[in-house]
């Protein structure tokens, strides 16, 4: 039991209420039914960044997802195959793994669920279907020994194999060690006086209603169960019109539920320095914004300049630790593959 | 003397008649104006990997020029920004160092000519001019550390520095090590019995007049002076017409003489494994197709089908040790940048 109480002392520590902050954990847990192994992860590796996984040989995962950077893609909406452009904000891939649910409308349950999604997305990856997209891997022969080195016994080379192993690479996308985490921690000197400031005007003015758990997207909840909330609360806010943030209808249009109307899951809060543009619009531009817009919509209250100024502080304290990773190398591609 | 003819000796080996065969050095020479250092590469892959410098925001070189495998696209002709299809197919960017000029048409004396050529052409990365482009890489304010670490006392953000680094990191881009350089060092047991035929062959029917030195693209000569050869010389082999290659002008369109209509700089050979599929337009899709139509364009002979196959697989022999690298980090996003 001590031992226990000692675990949870050093992983969250309580400022002023009971308000817990937890650190990123250093690795990110994998689900039953798709253990973490090195060769799977390179092959998932390999998957996110290949192109010929998209109609047109040009878009990959990595396209909209840049790891090199914040693991979004710099725009406001992304553009996929035949310079098509979607309707939402790119969400990162980073700390992705601790999400339990996918997409800005939480309409996958799991890493493996959302790895599907875009390949046949006509204005992403626009491949006709499931079937056509794995063909064009199976078609690449480099492919097939990576598949049985990832999956032993079963290395075929199947979409579900191709899911699972990107979700592997993914949930090696984690950044922990940010200045808040080492604080968390017991660092009490890796946070600066202004960033402890807007901390705890982040706790006081009730963000951590939402933006609670090491990724700040919400508590800790079974795969599947998305943590949603909805935007905006108090939208006779006078900028709902302006930034456009009323136009789309979130996860309405995945349950055609009234309730889920302006219903999002709460995004991740971490590395906001490499996000922008924010919303799920990327309407928002600067961090001082999207914090004033957050607590006026969710919060209906005015920040003053010095709380906003805080707060946007302490966020860039939320910027981790990115693993330095080696370029992976695909197998040749067929003179014929796109034909 | 004697140095000197040992070092001539460890790097080329005299197989039957006088041709040299030249192994592919460890590393490219540097130009004086441009000397490499380590800071100046990073520098170079972080402004490769940077799909911001176009104008979307989506195209970089990396998009067109995939260092993850072949150095190219995987398609017959790129796409650029907005769905664009350019004309041509995407040359290697691996061992371009070794290349006297660059592009198919010969148009740029040197990498850093040819790293500012594609930043604004309207259907590549399709930024106004190379003002607004370098405007782009000024707004991320992270950039201006590393120009400063790169070009030290002179590191300000320019497209001329800018294009240096990229260069300096291509210069980086080589694969030696292929059984054939194995074989020209010295380890006869390296390629196999029908490499060598094919080798032999290679030779024996002329392939070697215009595909010769280390990189197969022609002999040594001084930066800026391009080894270029009319293709077809023998136009009235059938051929022509089905794939399409008598369409594009060559180098006539660059300078307007008659002289270089059809003309064309010729190529590298090595790591064809990966670059599927060949010839200025993509349209040959398998190494056999591409064997025969050049024997038959170029030396207006019929190769047997043992004798395409004993080249192809020397071809294959060509195909070098790829250089672990790491990802580059980019530096982050301004909300505002694509405004």
């Amino acid at each position: 039991m001590k031992q226990v109480l000692a675990l949870i002392a050093s992983s969250t520590l309580f400022l002023g209420t009971a308000h817990a902050w937890d650190a990123l954990p250093q690795s990110a847990p994998s689900p039953q039914n798709n253990p973490t192994n090195a060769a799977k992860v390179e092959l998932g590796k390999m998957l996110f960044f290949d192109p010929r996984f998209s109609a047109t040989g040009t878009v990959s995962c990595f396209s909209c997802h840049n790891v090199m950077e914040g693991g979004d893609d710099h725009r406001s909406v992304s553009i996929g195959v035949h310079g098509q452009e979607g309707g939402r904000n790119a969400p990162t891939v980073w700390n992705a793994a601790y999400l339990s649910s996918q997409f800005w409308d939480g309409r996958a349950a799991t890493l493996e669920d959302q790895a599907v999604g875009p390949v046949t997305n006509p204005i992403e990856m626009g491949m006709a279907d499931l079937d056509v997209a794995i063909d064009r891997i199976r078609d690449i022969p480099g492919y097939a020994t990576y598949f049985a080195m990832a999956f032993e016994g079963e290395g075929q080379v199947t979409m579900e194999n191709a899911a699972k192993a990107i979700a592997a690479y993914e949930r090696t996308l984690i950044t922990p060690n940010s200045q808040y985490d080492l604080y968390v921690l017991g660092d009490e000197t890796a946070m600066s006086e202004q960033a402890l400031r807007g901390m705890s005007t982040f706790q006081a003015v009730g963000c951590t209603s939402c933006h609670s758990g090491a990724a700040f997207a919400g508590p800790t909840m079974p795969p599947g169960t998305g943590f949603f909330m909805k935007f905006p609360m108090f939208p006779a806010q006078g900028v709902m019109d302006e930034y456009g943030l009323l136009d789309d209808q979130g996860r309405y249009q995945v349950t055609g539920n009234e309730a889920d109307r302006h219903v999002w899951r709460v995004p991740t809060l971490r590395n906001l320095v490499y996000t922008a543009p924010y919303f799920h619009n990327g309407a928002v531009k600067s961090l001082e914004e999207a914090v004033q817009i957050m607590a006026r919509a969710q919060l209906n209250i005015d920040l003053s300049p010095a709380q906003t100024a805080d707060i946007v502080v302490f966020l860039q304290a939320l910027t981790g630790q990115f693993p330095e990773q080696t370029m992976p190398r695909l197998p040749p591609t067929p003179g014929n593959l796109l034909d």
